[in-house]
């Protein structure tokens, strides 16, 4: 398939989606042009903050595919990904990004995109998002752990 | 629970999750002091690059609770969250975060945040993960579908 029909196929999810209470959102993960998973926006359906179109996608991939790196693969999403999402595709090594709609177009429709976004460009201390450390010293104990275990699996 | 048990919950979680094939990082989502879920990173053993400590508690809590939205809940981390992670607590409305290590700890003991976090602050055409934009006009078709859809469900 080409780029554009697999855009079109990940257009197409979202629209389906709708019609059965998702979100308007879809993408599609294809290696060489060949369809590998497709995903959509269960949130409210499914009552799943984390099952964006993109992060159904890459855990659907990485089962049919078993692995957890996509390094190979290519996502095309319906809109761009929010920050959940991009570091999603980050971490699954996907190569490459193809976007139909961008992050001022879901503002647009309702969708938070742009705020996280905004709070993301933020220093810590100036988020809507208080956060605070807490006993780092302690916390440090899981990566001594980490290093010493001979057994662990690097990624 | 005091919120320094509620760490020592989540680190504990982190360490045993070692020994168990995961990897160094546990989160504790609590509601006025008591402990909803726990989550550990099982990236690997799942082969789920989105299975992080705080999506998987994200995941648990929301389901336990049989909600998509965690206001009125507190997260604790181990592990100061990833882009993917603040993204999810973010879109998962919980109210506050705890963190024990930092992303240069992280990043000390092998782990990309930092890497991740740096891409964030680039313009899109500076990123080395490449994002084009495809069939823009089509894409909206999805938008305008939800926009016009009266049984939708907003978040």
């Amino acid at each position: 398939m080409s780029n554009e029909e697999l855009m079109l196929a990940a257009i197409d999810a979202a629209i389906e989606n709708v019609h059965k209470g998702g979100g308007p959102f879809g993408a599609v993960i294809a290696k060489g042009g060949e369809i590998i998973s497709v995903g959509v926006n269960r949130v409210t359906p499914n009552n799943d903050p984390t099952a964006h179109a993109e992060v159904c996608a890459i855990r659907t991939a990485c089962l049919k595919l078993g692995t957890f790196n996509l390094s190979g693969c290519e996502i095309f999403t319906s809109c761009e990904p929010c920050p959940m999402c991009l570091g999603a595709i980050y971490w699954a090594r996907l190569d490459k990004i193809y976007y139909g709609c961008n992050k001022i177009d879901a503002a647009v429709a309702g969708f938070d995109d742009s705020f996280i976004y905004k709070e993301f460009e933020l220093e810590k201390a100036h988020r809507s998002k208080k956060m605070v450390e807490l006993l780092p010293v302690d916390a440090m104990r899981a990566f001594d752990v980490w290093r010493k275990n001979e057994t662990r699996v690097e990624y």
